[in-house]
């Protein structure tokens, strides 16, 4: 049996890391060998390019810069930590993904599709989740949330109109990929839970 | 007059950052207002990256990192210092730019063209060197200049091999493109002081 990758994304606040624990609990239950990682993040560089993009302050970060970045940090993760680990039989379990840098830089930012392709081939270079569970949540509701854990970074700061346009291009790229599945993350934390694991305990049975 | 953008580029040790001193010698007699700039570098952000790519030691990075880091610095380094200057007059003289790219990661590590024209396109967006002077120098002789001046740091310690590419791409794109003139930097320092005098005197009575 080949090791797969799934991933975990929506809006700040929707529940990803609260997800990532289900479905590690779930995976663990399962008896399989995972690793789970974070982006923009997940080895020392991408760490130190994570906190230029989330944190630097004295300077301005060009949309542009954000783009290269975030993709920097996926090319050393994939490299270096998701290739061999898939490589080596163990599963990982991502918070977040390319399909962050789609919805946020591609929706969000309104990079064009032509440059979003272009770097998305270029770096996955085919390596692809198996399965992704996107949180579906209104962007006011996650980031009430997100913000009732703490201080907002660069991003979060953005205003409502941008995580609108992150969210509707997170549904627009779930309706067309069946390796995506939904689930509405404003519902009770225990419908939420149970919706998760039952995806994932499907996922599994299915491999 | 419109300001204008000069480069000086060449392998380690082919007397850049002597070059730029008489560059910038020459523009402060023609009474002319100028920045220097260096690349990978020349912002707070962009300076990050630089020790990232130049002396990452605990990480493998990536071909393909180290290309987006390059141009993810570039953007940079364009959006905040080297247009706006451009925009009030001001020339600017830098210290590599995107021709080192094309060198290093195109001929040197073997990118391919498609990509390195994408990457390049999408963020120079049309901002092009006026002038480039290229000091070319047989790669034994430019390292062992440059080793007397200090430790190598992880791209100076490639194999020749890997210089002899990036010169043989310098050179054909110089051969290219009229806008670089190309400057024999094994000549004895005199001689080469005085050719690049000589080019950027030209340049900035034909301006
Ligand atoms: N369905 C839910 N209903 C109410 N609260 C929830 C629900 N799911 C998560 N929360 C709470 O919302 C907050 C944000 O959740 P969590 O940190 O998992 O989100 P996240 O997507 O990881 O956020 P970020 O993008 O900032 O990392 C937490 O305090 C969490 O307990
Ligand atoms: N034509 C020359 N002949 C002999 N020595 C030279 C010549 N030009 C420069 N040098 C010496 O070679 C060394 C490297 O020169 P310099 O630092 O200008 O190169 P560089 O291209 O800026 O190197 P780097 O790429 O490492 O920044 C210096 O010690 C400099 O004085
Ligand atoms: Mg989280
Ligand atoms: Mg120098």
């Amino acid at each position: 049996m080949t090791a797969k990758f799934i991933v975990i994304e929506g809006l700040e606040g929707s529940g990803k890391s609260t997800a990532m624990k289900i479905c590690a609990d779930t995976l663990a239950r399962a008896n399989i060998d995972y690793i789970t990682t974070r982006e923009p993040g997940g080895t020392p560089v991408a760490e130190q390019l994570r906190t230029i993009v989330k944190h630097a302050e004295k300077e301005s970060i060009s949309t542009q810069t954000e783009l290269l970045l975030m993709y920097a940090a996926r090319s050393q993760l994939l490299e270096n930590v998701i290739r061999p680990a898939l490589a080596s039989g163990q599963w990982v379990l991502g918070d977040r993904h390319d399909l962050s840098s789609q919805a946020y830089q591609g929706g969000g930012r309104q990079i064009s599709c032509e440059v979003m392709n272009f770097l998305s081939q270029y770096v996955l270079a085919g390596t692809r989740p198996d399965l992704t569970v996107y949180l579906d949540i209104e962007p006011a509701l996650g980031l009430a949330r997100a913000r009732g854990r703490g201080e907002l970074d660069r991003i979060e700061r953005e205003d409502l109109s941008f995580f609108e346009r992150t969210r509707a291009r997170y549904l627009e790229l779930a309706e067309q990929d069946e390796r995506i599945v939904v689930i509405g993350a404003s519902q009770a934390i225990e419908k939420v839970h149970q919706d998760i694991e039952q995806t994932l305990c499907e996922f599994i049975a299915r491999r």
